[in-house]
């Protein structure tokens, strides 16, 4: 399968850079539009639960987080989930695990299908996640990052009662440079170590990655969370790289200078937050090797998915409670 | 860098076939020929010191067998060494880490040379370990698995005091055999899964190879070495794969149920192995890492050489004396 997304968010010394969000339409209860209604003047959505689908993909960490963040609110009734497969063909993401091979509610086979209805003219690569508008049928936004933390606070409303408050006002400032961080040299880091098409791009990255890695250790050693007692934010989006690490970022982005398992207080970190309902119970090891295994052929031209790691160490006490 | 031999040594149902050795002359101490001769009729050459050349690689288990028994014996003196580059360039393996880019001895530039000076029509891969006659500048033979044999069996007037036995007699028939299943699972086994062409021959290969290791870890438990308390061919045959295992194996031949790092018994064996004088000494990963990750286009076509993993832990304490 091409891929010129790969040649296109590549500089021209060899760094992976990702491209722009497309849609960054937001949800919000302070929405001037009426109920049914569209974007307002200032592009805000008007909250209404069953009104909005969240289309993700099991393998992809940034999709990974919504499907987290969703759970954990108790959002679950509000936002519908439709989930496309792991593998994308030369159309892209499609809706091949569905019975008929279209989403039920969108009524589409591919996700680009929506992004083509909301922008005719769209060249980018199409990604998840993307929160669709089941009255118009207009993706609302791709815009991963803001997309979680507006299901945190413009979607409070319909939060289950005792929902966790995963973005504390408090704390916003040092959680904000902490994800910043995170992105930078974790979650978007794996990516610039696989994608980079130059020695010199790879061996930052990497040194970076596991530079990043080796403080969160530190901080990590006496607080159960990375903001203290309490799941945040920043956790559910460290998790959703840690936990593809050994199964994909070690050895087909060559991640390698220690795999997750050897790096003990994350390892327990990540076992504690696998073990957490609404954590463990979204990942799906077989379908993020699949995706990453067959979809990068200029990493890996054979398509061969790798039957290791022994994933059983994830269920395995992890002595932080 | 085109690679015909991976499309040539590959079978229909994309297994890895590897191709046979072409020469395989040996050096006895029973040849006919008199000293300075070439083969006598039945193809042995004359034992002699300082004749022969002993063509390597550092990056490559085959040679790498040959440099370790050599050692070990005390042929040193006896047998002469040349060492190629680990990255190949289109005319095959060179010679190019000497000074003026020509081995010293043989006067050649590429292993090649050689190779047709021997048989002019040979057309199959250039290998190495390569034993080379500096008299009539032929190859006596690239056969690794006798090679080594012939060292401990054949060379030994020329063995130091005290040399090991590393082929005993009454060992062999256990050892033939076990060597044989060293070999198909283990040694050409990590190729068998890096270098397969079809998702089932990789299953197949990558089942095999954690299936014998686990043997392995099995016999090993209540023994220090494979026969017992002495070492053997057979472990220096394991051990040229086991320090591979987690620098390339793991990761870019995809045999990754485990690192060895995360199979103790192996683990502690093969840094026993390493700590004995004549195995870690011969060790080079950073040539091992450049030899696979730059010539195998066809499974990194990026080039880009991984900087892990951390090999530090390969003189901690073995516990095994």
């Amino acid at each position: 399968m091409a891929q010129p997304q790969f040649a296109r968010e590549t500089s021209r010394s060899g760094e992976f850079v990702r491209q722009p969000n497309r849609f960054t339409g937001r949800v919000t209860p302070d929405s001037q539009s009426p109920p049914g209604g569209g974007p307002d003047e200032q592009g805000r959505w008007p909250l209404e639960a069953g009104r909005y689908r969240l289309i993700w993909c099991r393998a992809c960490p940034w999709a990974h987080r919504t499907r987290i963040v969703r759970g954990l609110l108790g959002l679950d009734e509000a936002i519908s989930i439709g989930t496309v497969d792991p593998i994308r063909d030369d159309r892209g993401w499609r809706f091949s695990l569905d019975p008929d091979g279209r989403d039920p509610v969108l009524g589409v086979e591919y996700l680009a299908d929506v992004y083509r209805a909301t922008d005719p003219d769209y060249a980018g690569r199409v990604t998840v996640p993307a929160l669709v508008d089941t009255v118009s049928g207009q993706v609302v936004t791709n815009d991963y990052p803001q997309i979680t933390l507006d299901l945190s606070t413009q979607w409070r409303d319909l939060h289950r009662p005792g929902a966790p408050d995963l973005y504390p006002e408090a704390l916003r400032p040092e959680m904000d440079e902490l994800m910043a961080q995170i992105h930078r040299d974790v979650n978007n880091g794996v990516y610039r170590c696989g994608f980079a098409t130059s020695q010199a791009a790879y061996d930052e990255a990497y040194q970076r990655l596991f530079a990043r890695l080796d403080a969160l250790s530190a901080r990590l050693a006496d607080r159960r969370y990375l903001m203290g007692d309490a799941i945040t934010e920043a956790d559910i989006r460290l998790f959703t790289t840690l936990v593809r690490f050994d199964a994909v970022y070690h050895g087909h982005f060559k991640c390698n200078r220690t795999k997750l398992t050897e790096m003990p207080v994350l390892w327990a970190y990540a076992r504690d937050l696998y073990q957490t309902p609404g954590f463990g119970d979204t990942v799906d090891f077989d379908q993020i090797k699949a995706h990453y295994y067959c979809t990068h052929p200029a990493i890996n031209p054979t398509g061969i998915v790798p039957l290791g790691p022994d994933e059983s160490g994830w269920v395995t006490p992890h002595g932080r409670g």
